[in-house]
């Protein structure tokens, strides 16, 4: 099998899982079941920020993951260690022997990274035999929930600068090494210019950016040497930062320090607000450069930002061009996590025909949907109408029930377009999916934002994009229900 | 010098960093500056979770990056890719040759894992070469900033159980691999019993737990069958998860599953609720396992908890004893960034003399302290009565002023017993610190909390721990702002 391109792991992270993935896959291993293909699916359920879209991000890491997965000899000594509540091991050393020796054979397939999703619908399908399927459910969601999570807050900061370079800023204070590792990568593909953060850089081929800190203006005798040394040094690097003691003092001694170089082809890239009210600030900071003839130069701003002060620092004039956003996006503030669950939706007998499966809950949002789930999505005009979430084992029936709400029914009809979103990553176990580079998953993901209605592209109150059932899988969901019901 | 016992990464992670370190380190390193002694200290800010303390997390896995700093072929050979903004290298090659033959020659102390910790004081400090300490600045916080963050919220949680379990399950909706495997670590550290994730258990020697998910329910055709057939495969692993399809019902499936067993020593550890109105739950599943003698048995609940919904559920009668704590205990939802940052103190000049440094800024909160600083920590009668920041170089003055409150003074006297703070970790490069087993951190992280008054470690308005500057550094900070202010 192929190598997966994972550039920082020692070796197999197979065990990063939660053990009763294990624990099922031995429960299987001893009914004789483990071969028994079973079907599951990803989704999320909550509109992530109460916003009208997200974008799917994080498919390229969870494949090199599964490329390289593998259990290592010091990953089955350590499964021998583990004791159960009566303190005999917890695996069978014969389980232990076949999860060593086993291949990944499961057919995968998901929604390219850059697309538009919505809640309920299956991003990731995974078929296989329940006990491989069944195992890559912890990674899966790991993955795609954070990367997912991230390109959507990227994008809305990116909507919100409107058309202004951002720079992500957040690897300090990210949720550990692979926290702003993913979270680059993520943030890159939402709409992000560039990063702080080198390591993404080298990895991803992310542009990346960076000048100075407080400590290297603290570290002179006072500003003016400061900005002098540095303009010195990296001539053409120059961003200053001007608020270590005052922001408008800042400025001038950065123009001073301009003024006062020899070399000619010296140019002032601009300058970097990052305390105080950054609004007024940047207005004052404008006049001062635009009287002294730096209408050029360009005013970045950084401090707690996320899409909201944006937005509101532009309708108050805000003269800032260059976003520095950092722990807000790639902590995602607002909403720590993606609600996204991986669920069995099949299972086939021993016979080979396939049953449908169904989770009912007390809790409506909880039911999952059953079969081999499949999404359709509808576009006329350049503009996206509508998705319907189907079985592929039938033809899509295009009258359609908005999942949630079964008053809400619509039919596709007419001279429309339509594209299928889960497409084959990996067949039997083989990559038959060729990664297109991070930049063209970022211009898609622009692309797509344009075929999204301005409407649900707003913060507040965004009008709900229409999300259905064909009339097939409702039917079918309903009838799955009522029997579970009875029982 | 000794490895680090970092078992994920592949190499060094010496790109793992912003940019701007780099830069300044170039800069330092033109202007000849590279070797001149510097000292910087992290601290934070806010108290998190607006709550009365924070346990102090990370230094391990940091060191551990330190042990394997090492600029490789491949990290030089991105750097010098790197253009500036004339299209020309960022870097010369003679710096980058610099860097890749560096050796890491710092005096690093810290405040040990486990240990209390408070807003203003120095976790971390750092004296070396201003190149060497500046760099290290952005994995530093990484590294410090999220895991004193989980294990902070660990402890409240913690707290909120009161002696329950806490078992951490949090994997699949952390923040990448890393926030996962980080988060696992610094629950652990703030009083978390267990975790369900694998990889983490293996790295850190942390009991793992796990047994079944809906989807094991699920691949069989009813629950009473998943629920005889885990069994019979796992006799002493039996916490059925029961809320598949309805709960009530489920708690009897599983009695009825525990009495099918032919097997003699076979126990029903619990029964595990994921949905619904948990309480409620709890109890009525409390009174059939009494009603059919399984007295013994535990009920655990999961589903979006945190140290207030079980300080809710625990005064509204809830019968649950164990308690899986995800989501928001590994991104720390209700604040997902601690906000510590890394600020130069001193510097040398040529002649050896040290000068203290300070930032000022519009905001008070964001002045910094200048000097060699070290904490010490007061206590009486095993409790825990202040902490002093002073600078090491003088003795310490016992006129305490508070933290951005001058009316706020107390006096140090009298029979009271002290430590300090920050112990050294590295000297000269050198590691000069015995770790303790991740089982000795958790055992401190309890005992400390012991040591704080009760009225400190509630949730709302909780009273502040007392943390000021002894007289000297008190003096020298407001000469300094005063002399920065008249420039």
């Amino acid at each position: 099998m192929k190598k997966g391109e994972n550039l920082i792991y020692k070796e197999s992270l197979a065990l990063f899982t939660d053990l009763y993935e294990l624990t099922m896959a031995y429960g299987y291993w001893k009914m004789g079941m483990h071969d028994q293909e079973a079907i599951f699916y990803l989704s999320f359920r909550k509109w992530p920020f109460k916003g009208g879209f997200a974008i799917a991000a994080g498919l390229k890491p969870l494949i090199d993951y599964i490329l390289d997965f593998d259990f290592t000899e010091s990953d089955i000594s350590y499964l021998s260690s583990l004791k159960d509540n009566a303190n005999q091991p917890l695996f069978e050393t014969a389980f232990l022997k076949y999860l060593s020796e086993m291949e990944l054979k499961c057919d995968i397939d998901a929604v390219e990274e850059g697309t538009l999703v919505f809640p309920y619908e299956p991003i990731i399908r995974v078929r296989g035999p329940i006990l491989q399927a069944q195992i890559l459910e912890s990674v899966i969601l790991n993955i795609i929930n954070f990367q997912t999570l991230i390109a959507t807050k990227s994008a809305r900061v990116s909507l919100a600068a409107s058309g202004d370079q951002v720079v992500e800023f957040g690897m300090r204070r990210a949720q550990g090494i692979d926290g702003a590792i993913s979270a680059s990568r993520a943030s890159f593909i939402g709409g992000c210019e560039s990063t702080s953060h080198v390591l993404a850089g080298k990895l991803f081929d992310i542009p990346v950016r960076g000048t100075m800190a407080h400590s290297w203006v603290m570290a002179f005798d006072d500003e003016l040497k400061a900005f002098m040394s540095f303009a010195e040094v990296m001539p053409h690097n120059c961003i200053f930062l001007i608020d270590t003691y005052d922001s408008l003092e800042g400025t001038r001694n950065a123009i001073k320090a301009v003024r006062g170089m020899a070399k000619k082809d010296f140019s002032l890239l601009g300058v970097r607000l990052d305390s105080g009210d950054l609004t007024h600030l940047s207005v004052e900071v404008r006049k001062i450069l635009d009287q002294e003839g730096y209408t050029d130069a360009k005013i970045m701003a950084s401090n707690e930002l996320d899409e909201y002060l944006i937005g509101d620092m532009k309708n108050q004039g805000s003269k800032v061009t260059i976003w520095g956003v950092g722990t807000n996006l790639v902590t995602s503030k607002d909403q720590s996590a993606l609600d996204g669950v991986y669920k069995l939706s099949g299972i086939q007998e021993k016979g080979g025909k396939w049953v449908d499966r169904i989770k009912i809950s007390e809790q409506t949002a909880k039911v999952t949907l059953p079969g081999h789930l499949q999404v359709r999505r509808f576009y006329k005009d350049g503009k996206y109408v509508a998705d319907a979430i189907y079985d592929e084992r039938e033809e899509l029936d295009p009258h359609l029930t908005k999942v949630l709400d079964e008053n809400d029914k619509r039919e596709i009809s007419g001279n429309i377009e339509s594209k299928d979103l889960l497409i084959p990553i990996f067949q039997k176990g083989e990559l038959v999916y060729k990664f297109p580079h991070l930049k063209e998953i970022q211009k898609r993901a622009k692309e797509e934002l344009t075929m999204l209605d301005t409407r649900m592209k707003r913060f507040i109150n965004p009008e709900p994009y229409f999300v259905g059932l064909d009339k097939n899988l409702y039917a079918k969901r309903k009838s799955l229900i009522e029997s579970m019901r009875q029982k």
